[in-house]
């Protein structure tokens, strides 16, 4: 069935995705209505080959229902639903329909609807994670990594309240959304890999499946085997939901940390600061009515895909209530965790391809921090004169700091001004010393600790893309 | 732009509304992505024929401009987009490409891209609004309305806590969704005649278009009375947010009192209450491996429903936040807000649909009412004590209770039994005593709180429907 | 029952409320528990008047009821609750044991639990509207507009995506805050008079309060008219919960408008942009270990609050759905919307006090409006280049953009050396060369604008404050 | 400082915690102002120790500071922080204030606030877990597994959608509540475990502390090694917020299991299904106006909990979001987390309370399960029909369904009247055969299925418990 894509409500598809035909297309593979019916057919699929392994049914019947599995689409289970009303029915007449009268009573054969749904989507997300998810991530993590070993001598103001603090390098900064993005990708892997199917009936006590077999737990661990699941450890009409919980948590957890680089980049943006920029294309418009203007919009559309998709998860932990056996009700919101994992896809990748081409201005950074520098050795210098024995150190730069304001000097010409710390600062090594002439040398681990998060997770991506 | 509407990631478009294509099509009209562009065709005709009015360019420059305006699709648009890569301009470009070299100037003169948007979309939510919530809300409070009418006096056993409590009648109870949906109604329709429109420039000071008219809000007022709207009482580049967020509000909380009555339906769908049941379509499945099943599932489906887009009101409160003359974390997130009026819309229609359908089993409300009538006297009892001056009749009957409730006897019978209670009830009047005698009639004012609710929300809808 | 502060466990009161203890005291006696209780006795005490006017029992019981109402302690009905579980059977209790034993038949007669509860929240929360949102709204409402009057002509550069825009003044962007503020402190104010109470007994239907009234509508209309409220449309066991959920909405969408301006104001804090700043007491420490430090930390903690109250807005859409005459898992969640009021005002009443002592450093704005103003005049150009008939001004002023930058020129200098531009510019009026040579004239209608606002915002303080 | 609790604005200390005083202070140990204060003086106290053996101050120093730590009370910190606005700095002089003129340069040195805070935070959040949500939860798991053990072998029917399905046992529904408890648990012990400290500076670049050690992050290892504690992987100001937000969603999720637990519950004790009940203690009262009513009311508490707590989390994801080294909006949110923790632990409790006085009616679920036995052979019987060879076995089974329905028989009455069946049923075992003459037998796994469960989740309490 083919659609006028200006006619579709949803703004995902038509705004967000089909401006990317590829990666549209790559994540359709999965999240897809076809891409479900597929999967579903997968288990269907599955579970007549176990069926006719432990001798039930002839092995011929297995091969033809693995073959009109093979060939049904979408829109034909679609056109069934309209008469069935019930989705796996339909999907279930369709193979019956393709298959021989001998065959079509082993089609589906002690399963419910949901031990079919379940299991599929447990097994297209795991998928999608392998195929699409840590592709896109690893490629985000190999950019910032990149660009974290290259700046990461740049000196840096750091920022605490948007005030500067003290200096760190960029490549330190850098190195934060290194090591958070990865933890979140190790974690989305983790959770995407313990995702379970079931084969356990209506109410998950494998009541018609024992029926047949004695060990219906067994037979229902031979199914999911076949598609590389496990079970649930219980299952009521429904997989506990908290497989799936824990794996959304992990996504959306992960879009936290993308919204916030790219909260920091934005700011890095503003006129005022200059830090970074965004390369721009060719003929690119800024603004219809101010053509001076270069948005920092790629990084503002990742903010705004959080705040589109983040509240979803209380919609998945709405789900996670479901009365006695199972209520339905989780049957429209369920579906809608696909437009969570594609909008992190979407940010990420969006995500990779500006800060690939990002435009670090050094000169501005470096201006940034000489305009504080002075003011920033309030920390080493209250550190110093400490250490060197002074009884009140806080309190007294903490008054040093308010005089040179009020004084318009800075700190540091205030204090050489200032013969009671003489006899602190005298003791000081040349290295010590230098912290206060050389505030840009306070940079404390910031060069080491970036070295350290890039080898970690550079590991973590060899392994992953066996180079 | 066509597409196969199983590749589709979002399941709104593909599963919801597509089984629906008359109401999806309806719909579409004001909140599809071809309908956003046509709106703001509107807006930009607007503009230039009230520059042309006031003298700024000739009267043809605006009738080619709306010719224009008339003309272009979507799809001209996203094509130019892809150059821009700025959606407004690209619909300039699209205009001015159709219009003389003379004309070309006065298209978007002096607006900026979010005069054009924020007004369109304040346009197409109200008209959306009056042609797509308010006949389907009417409707629904049409088929509700008839239905407590019907069953004004169908006597049902009232239930606080799950727990049988007093009676009431069943046209009561549905008299409840009555008020509180036409309150909801009444709410949205308030707070969409509220939507505001600007032309206040890119910052929201009328810079620009104060370059030509000393009376830029004058001007402003003009361009959006041409559609019908007021202006914002003060913008930034955005409309300040609140209108919207009101609108929004009175919708997901609308939602809320849909899922709340299919909660209630659901509920009295029990296999052990039976009180009410959907009336199945011939050839429909309920369950696809327990044939008998017959399950609740329009009601589950809007419970669903609101579990799904209840949550995104978060993302519209974060929506409040922009940063001084505006960021543009809003631009995705914003768009996602048809989505929620869709739901709403959805959730409405299907109720509709089942509600007017919905089967009263008479004889299962008696039953359950019977089964405990005789200890729901315990109320009128305590009250009558206690008016016939019984110095602790609430304690008294509570230890009533708790012993019929041990000897396997009802309140009614155990107090007859009890010559202490003898002095307190021989004052009652016959009316009195035929509460404890025949518990049906103590419904209070059920019928006639239904009556007077219906009487309201009547005139309610046929003011808005011209009957 | 007094307790060590240091052992709550919610921070609410020991942090954020007992550092300011007299507003904390104002707003103890609406949102506490003690203040419940108040308000619940204030209710029993209407209802047995009443009853005593009605002629069910003599006057002298209303005067003893009343006298009982006035003498009772919240400690005192913490304690019967050990024994009855029931905390308004306990406070019914109480009231009986201190009147005649003639008079305890009378207390609580024909009421339900949440006739009295619904009733006294409603009544607790409009009191606590006027009595205290109003005034902390109005005086910083006040304050607004002092600061917006007073800095309406200071030229301030317009920020879109962070970027420097087009210029408008400061006091047009504190304008934003009066409108928006006003706006929904009437909002609050109209909710909160609309809020209802019910003395409908036990499922809504009246069953009790009609066996002795045929008019039981009009008792409980007489009832809450004695409180000075209306009642629900509508109640089931409770009042239905649109009212609250509209309140609750004002209330939490004005936080974000408090949010949006502490975000405005922290942002222009930055050490780079320094328009603003906290004015710090004396002794105040801005960081334990950066002496020199000044943080925008009460900014930073209006913007916390907002993070903390507002996702609680989905308890209350939660609370909607209550089944059947009621369950009653909105009774713990319903008690927290005091909380969410108590954050409201903690809000509003730290941005009064930091907004009055707000330092503008106009010397500061004013060398950030220089640094870019020469290439701010692309929006004036462009729109005067397309008014004097240039064909593609906005692609030429793009290019002249892009041209500038790299040639690390300004706009103007660049424009005046292309003769292309010559014809165009020729026949501009003097106020419109003024434009491009003078661009802090460009401010629009800012000034105006402004003072508009002012005086609609004024009025409204002033009607309320009798001033 | 003392307060009278009944002017708390805050319910959760003193309405859902001080009814339960050895609870309530249980959990201040970890969770109140007072005890943050304590653990942030042991993290004081572990530096200044390190510091001492890394030699930079003699270890009379860090026993003076030791000593002086485990004197002071939050209320005295309180005083100085009224002076100082600052809480560390607070902390910091109440410290310095008790030792020596020697010893002070050395108290809090080289630290920032955070360093203190967000150590001391991990440490009592992984403390109240081992010592208050693992003792609760485990004592909650072990009722749900006597009670599961004791009722495995109880026939209950099965439900969906509220509808009957096919059998189960009582047991087998309670394991559910096992494995999904047990599983969370898990998941709340593993996050707990791996929360992180930090003692890396103001910026997290170590800035201060390499200053004096040469290897500044094995002094941070060796600081928090004295507390038991792992360095985050990376910090800014703050500890990446990812440990602490995958530790809330873990306490979250187990939250919506109790929630989905209590709501099975409060509908097996609805009127019509009366399967389980609440036992009420002596005098307990129902309802203040009907003494007959027995409520699920803590049930219904608990789901009130999860309604109030849950969206809590969107908090801690919006606190995921902190810009560049740190900005300080999470601060008056980050410190409601400790409510979140006090909900999940009161839910837990109450839960315990209640379902190990849980009253089962074997009766009346008999009585619910013989209602429609005769129906639920449907799916055994399609089951057995098509393994016989029946070639539309369900569809059949649905008309019989039904046709039963429409003759009011049962599906077993009127399969036996139809000869077409006959072909197929005549080969079934005798064991087959029994499914559909006692339909009471057709429960799948559900008792061996509820052994497994009890005996893995019982080995998880034992570990914990030693016994």
């Amino acid at each position: 069935m083919s659609t006028d894509v200006f006619s579709n409500i949803s703004p995902l598809d038509h705004r967000y995705l089909m401006s990317n035909p590829k990666l549209h297309s790559k994540m359709a593979q999965y999240l897809s209505e076809g891409a479900y019916v597929k999967y579903e057919l997968l288990v269907e699929s599955a579970l007549t080959r176990v069926l006719s392994r432990r001798g039930l049914c002839p092995s011929d019947v297995a091969d033809e229902v693995e073959r009109a599995c093979n060939e049904i689409t979408a829109e034909e289970v679609y056109a069934e639903e309209q008469i069935t009303r019930h989705n796996i029915r339909a999907l279930v007449n369709c193979i019956q329909r393709r298959v021989s009268e001998s065959a079509r009573p082993y089609v589906h054969f002690t399963a419910t609807s949901v031990d079919i749904m379940d299991t599929a989507n447990a097994l297209r997300y795991r998928d999608f994670t392998r195929d699409v998810i840590m592709p896109e991530g690893l490629a985000l993590l190999q950019t910032l990594i990149d660009l974290a070993r290259r700046e990461k001598r740049t000196v840096q103001m750091g920022r605490t309240h948007g005030q500067h603090a003290v200096p760190i390098t960029f490549g330190f900064a850098v190195a934060e959304y290194i090591a958070r993005l990865g933890n979140r990708l190790a974690e989305i892997e983790r959770t995407a890999n313990n995702l379970r199917g079931k084969m356990a009936g209506a109410v998950g006590a494998y009541n018609a499946s024992s029926i047949f077999f004695e060990d219906a737990e067994t037979f229902e661990r031979e199914v999911l085997g076949e598609l590389g699941l496990l079970p649930a450890e219980y299952a009521t009409q429904i997989v506990m939901p908290e497989y799936v919980t824990d794996y959304v948590h992990a996504v959306v957890s992960g879009l936290g940390v993308l919204a916030n680089l790219a909260d920091d980049v934005r700011h890095l943006q503003r006129s005022e600061i200059g830090e970074l920029a965004e390369r721009f294309e060719k003929g690119q418009v800024g603004s219809s009515t101010m053509p001076h203007k270069r948005n920092p919009w790629n990084f503002e559309h990742v903010k705004s895909l959080w705040k589109t998709f983040m509240p979803r998860m209380m919609t998945v932990y709405m789900d996670q209530l479901s009365e006695h056996q199972r209520d339905l009700t989780n049957s429209a919101s369920g579906r809608f965790v696909t437009e969570i994992l594609a909008g992190f896809v979407l940010a990420m990748h969006r995500l990779q391809s500006v800060v690939s081409k990002l435009v670090v201005d050094t000169a501005r950074m470096s201006a940034n921090f000489e305009a504080s520098k002075d003011n920033v050795i309030a920390e080493p210098l209250y550190i110093l004169l400490a250490a060197s024995g002074h009884p009140d150190a806080h309190e007294a730069v903490r008054r040093l700091s308010v005089e040179a304001s009020s004084k318009q000097m800075t700190v540091r010409e205030l204090v050489d001004q200032k013969p009671e710390f003489a006899e602190f600062l005298a003791g000081l090594s040349e290295k010590q010393k230098e912290y206060l002439s050389r505030p840009e040398t306070y940079i404390g681990r910031s060069v080491q600790k970036t070295e350290v998060i890039c080898e970690i997770w550079q590991k973590f991506v060899d392994e992953r893309t066996c180079r």
